[in-house]
């Protein structure tokens, strides 16, 4: 048997954001996410540690998804370039049915001074992936660093505008534009 | 008569340290660290919010001194001449008293993980408060974004060298050295 089943995490998700939401993060517990998804404490366990998890439960995810995008880029990619790669590998976590989500997460974390920490970490964990990433292809320390803080920025812009409610552009097309456009700020430095 | 007092909120400080390097930050209580510091627990909250904070109080601090320096750059500096300014007024938090602390912090916060969440945070928030105040003198929000964010890593490159205890340089200075490095990386990109 699998065992990872996108279903129950979606509707734990699904129900967590409804929760919090409608009564706090703070007041809200695991048996109540688990009863409202319809599953079991126990089934809530075999998906996420805590309550807090289930936001970010995107952080592995895209920290693997920048890495590989960046192993995965062409030899000869610039670090930028093999930023562009990553970001482009990102998009898969990214998708048209989670994009009603966005807005109503960045809403739920906000809220909450433990969630903006959370999300504090999540934000440097797949930078420092994606810095990691450049490294092992021989970009230099410094070069990888800023690169890939580059990324990240690119990451969180293109998020903000990819869940916003009136956007239909694609994450890719966004974080890519984005991305050009810290660069050419750049040179104002 | 004034309300900040150095000396109790240092004597807290070094209790803290001593405590949670001798039986683990979760195991201490702010009760146990105003006893060590030979205060009470109310003296303890009229200087900290919780235990955590005795840790991060140079939050504030940095974010003020940062965006001071800044706001107090020359006219005609550019971005990261402003940022050069940051990391000079910030030094005044880098004090030699201070520098013996630096590897014991560093190994306190990087042995838990909500320390560790608590220090992502208090970079990012350091990064905004230069971030807004380049963006206060006209620049550009990318620009200033990137700017902040190269004096972020530096910044933090610098205090990891200015804390090692075979490093005898001033921060103002190793900090200033790092932010040249990495402008001089960023021609890599």
């Amino acid at each position: 048997m699998a065992r990872w089943e996108p279903e129950p995490r979606e509707r734990l998700l699904r129900a967590a954001l409804e929760l919090f939401e409608e009564q706090g993060y703070d007041s809200t517990t695991v048996v109540q996410i688990a009863t409202r998804a319809g599953l079991t404490k126990s089934t809530f366990f075999r998906h996420y540690p805590d309550k807090r998890e289930v936001l970010f439960a995107g952080e592995d995810l895209l920290c693997r998804l920048t890495a590989d995008g960046i192993a995965a880029a062409e030899e000869a990619a610039t670090p930028l370039e093999a930023v562009v790669a990553a970001l482009q590998a990102a998009a898969e976590a990214f998708v048209e049915g989670r994009r009603d989500y966005g807005p109503r997460l960045i809403a739920v974390i906000a809220g909450n001074r433990e969630l903006r920490e959370r999300s504090a970490m999540k934000e440097a964990a797949i930078t420092a992936a994606m810095a990691e990433a450049l490294q092992k292809r021989g970009v230099a320390e410094r070069t990888a660093l800023i690169a890939a803080e580059l990324g990240g920025l690119a990451m969180h812009r293109a998020y903000a505008l990819w869940a916003s409610p009136a956007n239909r552009s694609e994450f890719a097309e966004l974080a890519q534009q984005e991305l050009a456009e810290l660069r050419s700020a750049a040179a104002d430095l």
